[in-house]
Parts: C-alpha cells; structure tokens; sequence
C-alpha cells in the first residue's frame, strides 16, 4: 500500500493509501519520485473521466511527467546506479514488437502507458520502471526541469518527424505548454524564427518572451496574409499544429512554402476538413507526431547544453500533499499558468 | 495559321483554323505531333469549360498528353536531332525558381501548362517546346505509348513521393486510368501488391487484369476490415488515394499499419473531412504528389524495359480528323474505356 | 545431446553428438531443421578458423542460412503454431539497445549470431530460437527458397539503405550468390537495368540469365568509360559493391551520375584507397549496409509474389548425414556453383 | 577595361586594368563590390597556378567570397533594386541541367565559378551577375559579414547534406575557416556540442571561444578513445572531415555510433585508405558535400538571426589598393589568422 493522487471518479481527487501491486525484474529500476508536472491529459481525466476510447473506470492514479532518483536496480541493469537523478519515460512497449523493431516503439499497439486507464499514474512517493526507459539527468538540470522532459518530448518527436533544416521559418498554432515547448524545439533545431498564433494574447506574451519567436495577431483567417507578409512573400517552411482547432486546419496551406510540411500533433475532438487541393498543389507533407520515441536523450542533451530552457514555464509548485490543490488550479486554467508541478 | 482542335465555349468544339503565334528559341525545337491523349481535365473544360479557378474565356486548343518527331532543332539543342521520335512534358517552368532550384519545378507559380488557360494545348499537327522537356523514345516504346508517358508520369511522382519500399503492399483507391498506372508504378517501384478499389465493377476488371493487382470488393466503409484481413491483420504500408472522393479520406488511417503512408494524388472537390486523431495514433506520413517533375525519363525506361505495359490501357484511337468524335466518346464515360488517343 | 556438423578446428569438420544446451523460454520456439544453405562464411570458417576478429577456438557447430518446421511454441508467442513452416533469422539482439531502438537491431553491440564464435549455427537436426525472429513461410515458398531468404536478406538491406527509385540503373560489382542475389532485389525494387561485373565470365554468365541484367565485360580499369557508354553518359544512379575487391574502389566515383550512391556490402579484408575529391564533386552519398534488419518479410513477400526466383541459385543439395561433402564441395568454389543446400 | 587584381602566374599578382567583357542580360544585375574575402583557394592558386585539374594559363582575376551594392537590374529582375546590399553566389549553373532540376545545381557539369580558371573572380570594382543568384543582405547584417556567406555556406551545404537532427553530438576534424563554419552550422542545426581537432593548439583555441565548442587534445591516433569518453562511451553522432588529411579518414569510424555520419567536405589531396569494414559493421552513411546549393538565404537568416555570429573570425581588412598585402600576409598561414578580407 502507498499513498497516491487517486482520480475516484470524474472531478473526485483524494489522497489516500491503494494498493499499486509494484514488481520489480531483473531489468527494472525502483525510483523515488521528487516533481511531478501535471498535464492537460490529466486535468482532462479529472474533469470528464475520460478521453476518447479510454474510460476511467477504477480509481486510477495520475501524473506521467516524472523525475526522481534512483532507489534500487536490477541485477541487469549497468546504466544506473542508486542515488541517480533521474527523469522517466512513462509509456512501456514490447520492444520486439513490429513497429518497435523499424524505431517506433511509441506506437506498438500493445505500449502502456502512465495515467491512462487501466494504468496507474507516478502521483505517488515510489515507482518501478523498466531500467530502458530511465533517463539520467546531469548535473545542470534539476529535477523540476526533468519533470519538463516528458512535455518537451513531445516537441522533439515534432521536430524530429518534420525533419528542420538549419534556417527554417516555422509557424506554431497554439501557444499552450506544447505549442511553446515545440516552438522552443524547432529554434533549437535550426528555425531560425517561429511565428505564434494563439487565441489568448496573454499565452502569446508568454511564448513571446523567447528570443526568435514572434507573435501572429491576425484572426485565424486573415493567417495567411499575415505569414505571406512576414515572410516577405515566401511562406512558411513548416508549420506545427498544436492546436487541435478545426480553424487552424482549414486555411493551413496558404501558410507555406510550396514544398513546405505541416506537423500535426494537437488532437481535433472530431474530424476537421480539409483543402486537399490546396495541400497538393504545393505539394505540402503532412507528418503527424504522436508522443514520442528515441528523443529523450536528446531532450536532456538540450537541457543541459542550455539551448533550451523550461524554467521560465514552470508557474507554480505545490506539495505532494496539496496535490489537490494543484489540480483545482490546474482546472481554472489560468492563461498565465503554463506548468503546474507537485514535489515530494 | 495551322489547323487546330479548338474548345470555343463549354461544349462546343471546333477544328479549324486558328493562329497559335508559335516562336522557336535557341533552346526550343520544333514537333510535329503524332499521337496526343485525351485526359480528364481536357473533357472537363469541354463540359464546363473550366476546372475550379482556371476559366476558359477565349477559344483554346485542347491537348496535352503528347508524342510526336522532332522537325527541327534550336542552336543549342544537343540531345536531339530532327527524326527523333519524342514525348513531351508540357508544363515549363523557370528552371532558376525558388521552387524549381529545389527540385520541385512542378511547383513554380510561374509555370505555363498545355491546355489550361490561357495556355494552347497540343491537339494541332505542330508545336514548339523547349527541348530540355522533351524526351527521346527508345527503339521498343512506340508514338502511342510516349503518349501514355505523360498520365504514367503522375503515377511516378506519386510513387517518387512515396519512397516505395521492395516488398511494400499498396492500396489505391480509384480505378480510372491515374489509379491503373499508379497500381502499376507502385509495382514497378516494388510493391509486391497492390489492392484496388473503384465502385465501378468494370474497372477493378480492368486493373486485375494485370498480376499483382487485386480487387477489394467491399464498400468504402467496410474497406477496412477487408484490408486488414487481406494483409493479415497488419495494414496497408502505403494508399494511393486516386479517387478524390471524400469517403475514401474518412476512414483511411484504419487502411494503414503504424507508420505507414498516405499519398494524395485525387482532387477532391471540396474540403474534405479528415479524422486527425486517427492519423496522429498511427504517425502516418502524408504526402501529395501534383503533376509530375524529373520522372519523364523514368517512366520511359520502366516502359522501354517492360516492367510496366501500357498498351492495354489504349481502348480506341481516332484520327485527327475525328477529334471531335474522340471527345464525345470521352464524354460519354464509358466503364470499360480506359484511355482515348488521336492520332495524326 | 543433439547431431551436428561441428567445425573442430581448420579443415576438421565431423558430424557428431555435441551438448548443445538448449533452452527454451516463453517467447521462444523450437524448431525442426528442414534446409541449411552453405554460406561464404562458412567455408572461410572451415578454411581458416576465423574472420577477422571471429576466431574459432571450440568445436563449433556452422550454418546460419535455415528453414524449418515449428515443432514447439513457448507461451507468449502468438504469431506461430506448431507445423508452420519456417525461416530463422540468425542474429538475436536486445531489441531494447540504443541501436534497436533506433531501427538498427542488426547493430546492437550484444547481438549474437548463429555460427559466429562462441555461437553455434544450425546444422543440427533441432534448434530453439526467438519467436520474433521465426518467419512463416507461405504455401507457394518452399524450405529450399526459406533457406534462401538469409543472403537474399543482404541484399533486401542493401536495397533498402540505398533508397533506388524506380527507374533506377545500377551496377553491381561482383557475381557471387550475394551479388546476384542484390542485383535481383535491385530489380524488385525498381531498377531498370542492372551492370554486373565480375572477373569470373561463368558468374557473369549466370547472373545475365535473369533479364534486367546486363553484362559489363571491360577490366575494372576500363568500368567508368563502359558504364558511360552503356548509360548514354549518364553514369549510373547507384553502385553496390558486393566483392570486396580493392579494386572496385578505386574508380567508383566514375561510374556514377552526380549524387549517385554507392552501397558497400563486400567486405575488403584490408583498407581500400578511395579518391575522395572524385567522391566529392559528384556529391555521392556512400550507405553501408551489414546483415540484415526488418527485411526478412519482405524478402520472403517478394519470393512468394514472384517478383524475386532464387531457384536457379541453388545448385545442388546434399543429405545432412552427407554435410562434409557439401562443404568439401563448396570448398573447391566452382564458378558455376551459386549456392549449396544441406537437407534434413 | 577595369582595375582588378591579377594573378598573371604563380606567385606574381599584379593590380592592373584587364578587359573584363562584362555582359548585361534582362536577368542580370550589375554590382559595385564592397568586400571580398581571401579564400584558401585563391591562396593556392597564387602559390601554385593551379587546384587539381584546374590550371591557370591566361592571367585570371582572384576572388569568389564577395559582398556588393546593386547598381543596375536587368529588365527581368524583380526582387532586387539598385542600392540592395548583396552578397553573390559565384557559381553559375544551367537551371535546366539534368543536375540542377533535381535540386543538385552546384553538380551541373556546365557549372562556372568565380575564379576557376578560365573564369575571372570578383576582385575588381564592378561585377554582372545572374540575379538569381545574388541575395539581399538584411538590415543587421553588414557587407563584411555578407562577404562571408559564401564560405559560411560551405559549412550549410555539409549540415543540410548530413540532416542533423537536434540534440545530435559531432565531431569536426581541422579547426581552418571551413571547419569552425561548419562547426557553428552544426550548432545553429540543433547539436548540442561539437568535438573539435586541429593539430594547430591555436586554431583550436580560436574554435572553442565559441559556446559548444569544445577542443579535442588528442593526436589522430587516440581520437577514437577520446571522443568515446567524452560522450559516455556512446560515439558522435557525425563527424565533419574538414581537414583533407589522410590520418583523418584512417580511424573513422572509431569516432562514430552505429547508425552514424561522415561528412567529406575537406579534399585529400591523394586517395585515402578506409576501413570499409570498420564503415560497415556500424553502417555509417558517408555524404560529400561539394559548394552548396540552396543554402546561402538560410545562411544569410542565420546570420540575420544571431545564431551564428562570424565577425570574429574577420582577422584582419585591406583596402583594394593593398589587396598585394593581403596575399601576402594570407600566403603566410599565420596560425590566429582565419579570415582575411579585402574591401572597397
């Protein structure tokens, strides 16, 4: 039995002892949990019990976006040692599956994944984890900021699909923790500007205290003629969709250069349409981004070379023991909060 | 003044007389036409004597899928030589472009294209055309198949797009005649099968005449469950989406394995609706191939080698002097018609 | 204790009794030996001892090139059942190694390999083996074609790192089985033309009977001005080197079209001179390409569509009790010997 | 006839008036050259009369990396005007050569380049260009800064070529002007650190000012074991040959991870041997860079952007008049000096 952030049922949080069942092989690590961060998915549970096919239908514990330190190995693991700070992976494939075996381990039907029914969320003081996908942090980067990697992750896999090249022009629509962190991955990628567009001005002020992102005030209709503008007529070479707003679907190819991509990685609740005849006569690549696979070293990697920096995106910390608390700010969605983080 | 298959008005065709200003540059050389092919688009503006913006406001000289012989060759030309049996590539760019100095000349906004206006077609006894867009046929590819090079191009740029694997199994959608020759690239491309489907019966009888291609019988919505039956389960690794109709887009990701790829090759014409969420679980990749750009010569060899035979696809040939009855049998849209030729 | 050739030291082979301690887990299968194909790297075992760093220094067991019948499914397999016919993949990574992850298990530092000291191969009338590994083989492949799919795995590999696009020509340099049996996936996966050169006018000779492959006569020296002529002075779109022959390094660059690739798989047993500045100003782009991973599938969908015919390889199969005149065969390397077979 | 600076035979330059023939065409611009930087290559020119095949036989002007101011524009050109501030791509291709419509432009056999013999350089007042390749230099970008684009876009041609995806680690092999441009490319494309080795302790030192750059002490010979330690035992990611120098291919792969690249920018002035072995049982891509294409707008957005920042490597001016100097000191291969410019 331990204690845990328990989702009892839709907008019902306690705090109280369940019995996680923890098991611990060969090729396992045992980890203290220091932060974790809580995300949109999570607030999502706690306001409707569900998103799309999965349905909370036991308590479940939340959080996936974890760091801590290691307690205890494995007998086969030689990458970790107790005593690591460490930030951790969450979703669990079968390594030898068909898509793991071609690099897409993300997207092995069989992957579980934290915090996504029926599995058990890291809101609690102890985990076990397969070792594979435990992450050392260095010494510059503190756990709070290794509770961002799983976030920013998300970012890498974006701009890992679109493939950047050194002096890109990239659009992000939706300026939400995702849509910044992105951004932030695409200048360190080699963007050599990001536009922004969101909605909320206050969401855009944020993004755009960040050196070479620069915000898109235009409605969502007039977009193109403001990117046409801002790019002295050329397009943009990409642009990220981290939105999931049907509005940001419908006019996207008058955003690019012909031969440019767009990156879709926020999730429309229902289909959206698109102007296909648009998208082929520029001959514009669509990559979609679903988590993430292979980018966590990479993330850290840009963490710790400071060519990326979170800090200014965490707004608030609480205590493990007003978990709770955390997730009603969480819930009023202020649009000056853009990280929300509990520590142990 | 040379004699001319002219479009005068939507449904009114004329051959006649008409004064086509032909120069020759240095770089051009001059054709006599031999054999030219009736595409969609041509019956298209002969119906409604426009495809969405491009509106036919003076009378036009239809035509664009040509084969012919080289009369006369400019100064600088040396890759040819009058005799020379040839077929031409009719969109002319400006090969020094943004669009074009990336290998994307397809894409130039100031590319001029054969039969659409304002721009002549080819379905007169003589033209001038730049000779780095003209191609020399081999001793075993004949006039009319050099006049099949132009639509087969447009399968090579899908399946160029694409980046087709050895051992790749394939879906296309639509079995008109881009869907044949985008089956029978794909296979020359290494596709080991390809599943076709058309609502049309007649023409999922005329595309399996050919190994490798086999019919899906079901209707749009149960296409799923059948492809994954016929791949055990696993997905499709690419679709060809050919048809332009809106059902084929609304299931499509459940055609695919995680990975996979989704080509656009169809026009749909109006927005189409798309489930973002379902592409974004699977990561597939989407790309749009329009026209064609550096598959001309390909497309000849895979022809010349006999790894794709186009002679089947050739349903009837008129004379020159019948064009008119040529379109009107275009127009009728028989089932078992594949492609009409005229020749000179 | 199990039957097996056993290589005792250089030029000793016995079929005798040998412990060969196996185990079977959960995700394993056990399975019966139908064909074992004699490898290069077999007989420079038998000859030699070793390969390179690879030294023989206990009895060891040889063959890596199998098919056979699943006698024994372990718990978790799912994919196989007892019956089904079979071929094995020899190599067994930890699919959850940097490089696996990535795509690369074929890389992975701990891979063992089947009849690569301390391992032993499968000449033996039983082995286990990792499910994920096993391969079902469907009705129109036999065990003989099975037992080919590991060489014609190599050059699915090569194929696939080199990226051809239909339309491609390329040359292939050395016609030994790999060598032909790259040219042949070259041709499956969209090549127009193959140039195959070798030294011995017998391999050349047998290679040439499948069409698509055309002879290359000259002396290497004379390669570049042969390839041009026989290319309309285009040089080739790809090289893939399969002898390992200093030789065919040396003037590579010229047999190539500006960014052409050249695809090592021939393994030069001491350094090669290469003329980088050549290499340079045609911007080729050099892949490399090292047994085999996520090919297996496709080279057996392309034996059983019909696209690839490895039958006219196999020259001739001999009884398991009859192994040690197989390998004195193989040892005697006759020109017109391709590939031979060990039976169960 | 116009004032330029001669190289009349090895080692005897002379600042004289020449007949320049400058054409004007409707495409062209005409350009007041404001700087010009002193290449390697002028350098070798002056010493030896020749660079490989190329051999100066007729007195030829010097100089390639040039900055300028429009003067006049030929009817036809639209997007620059009399006054820009420019800096000037010095090769001239045919845009429809077979190399140039796939993207490839600099591997157009047709190709001139700016002091190439027989093709004079822009060491003289006034240059004609093709505007197509002569690019608006933005407001924060000064014309010294301009002039170095064209190197600069050495090193973005060899990350453009090499896809560098961010987070990546590499290794630049000689710390000349190539190698630290390449480096800061490398860092501006996403890496998060790049491993530098000169044999020069200075040029090395000038390399690591820069943030990122970190200096690799050891002689060629331990290279390998060093570069394992400084990335966790993992390997590079890419290693950037920009030396030319034998010893540096011989270890190579040593350097890398499985999966990893080289990138052959440098020019050995012989062949080099190569471990193909070594190359492939890690199947390390090798890609040649050669000039560039398409890269000098990202190069000028870079600089535009502050990502990369070359004034320091600006080591000293001279006056045209003194441009005899400037050889002279750059004939010297002082060890601190990295750039030498000559302006107007």
């Amino acid at each position: 039995m331990a204690k845990a952030l328990v989702l009892e049922r839709p907008r019902e949080l306690t705090l109280r002892d369940i019995d996680l069942q923890m098991s611990m092989g060969p090729q396992d690590v045992r980890i203290r949990m220091d932060v974790v961060g809580i995300c949109g998915s999570d607030v999502h549970y706690y306001r409707h019990g569900r998103i799309g096919p999965f349905v909370v239908t036991e308590p479940m514990v939340l959080g996936h976006e974890g760091a801590g330190t290691v307690l205890e190995c494995g007998a086969d693991v030689s990458h970790l040692r107790p005593g690591d700070r460490v930030c951790i992976e969450p979703g669990i494939p079968d390594f030898s599956s068909d898509a793991s075996r071609i690099g897409l381990y993300n997207l092995d039907p069989s992957l579980t994944f934290w915090a996504t029914p029926p599995v058990h969320g890291c809101l609690t003081p102890e985990v076990t984890h397969p070792a594979a996908l435990v992450y050392r942090l260095p010494d510059g980067v503190s756990q709070a900021e290794g509770a961002m990697v799983e976030p920013l992750a998300v970012g890498m896999q974006a701009v890992s699909k679109a493939r950047v090249m050194a002096g890109d022009v990239a659009v992000v629509m939706g300026a939400g923790p995702i849509g910044i962190l992105t951004a932030l991955c695409a200048l360190a990628a080699g963007c050599v500007r990001v536009l922004i567009f969101d909605p909320s001005a206050q969401k855009v002020k944020t993004a755009t205290q960040y050196p070479g992102i620069e915000a898109l005030a235009a409605h969502p209709e007039g977009l193109p003629a403001q990117v046409m503008t801002q790019t002295g007529n050329r397009g943009a070479d990409l642009v990220f969709e981290c939105s999931g707003a049907a509005a940001a679907f419908a006019g996207v190819a008058g955003l690019l250069r012909p031969g440019g991509t767009l990156v879709c990685i926020g999730m429309p609740v229902t289909p959206v349409a698109m102007d296909i005849v648009a998208l082929i006569v520029k001959e514009i690549h669509i990559v979609t981004a679903f988590r993430y696979a292979n980018v966590y070293d990479r993330a850290i990697a840009l963490l710790a070379s400071g060519k990326i920096d979170v800090k200014p995106l965490i707004s608030a910390s609480y205590p493990f023991t007003q978990s709770i608390d955390a997730f009603e700010r969480a819930d009023q969605a202020r649009p000056d909060d853009v990280k929300l983080q509990i520590f142990f």
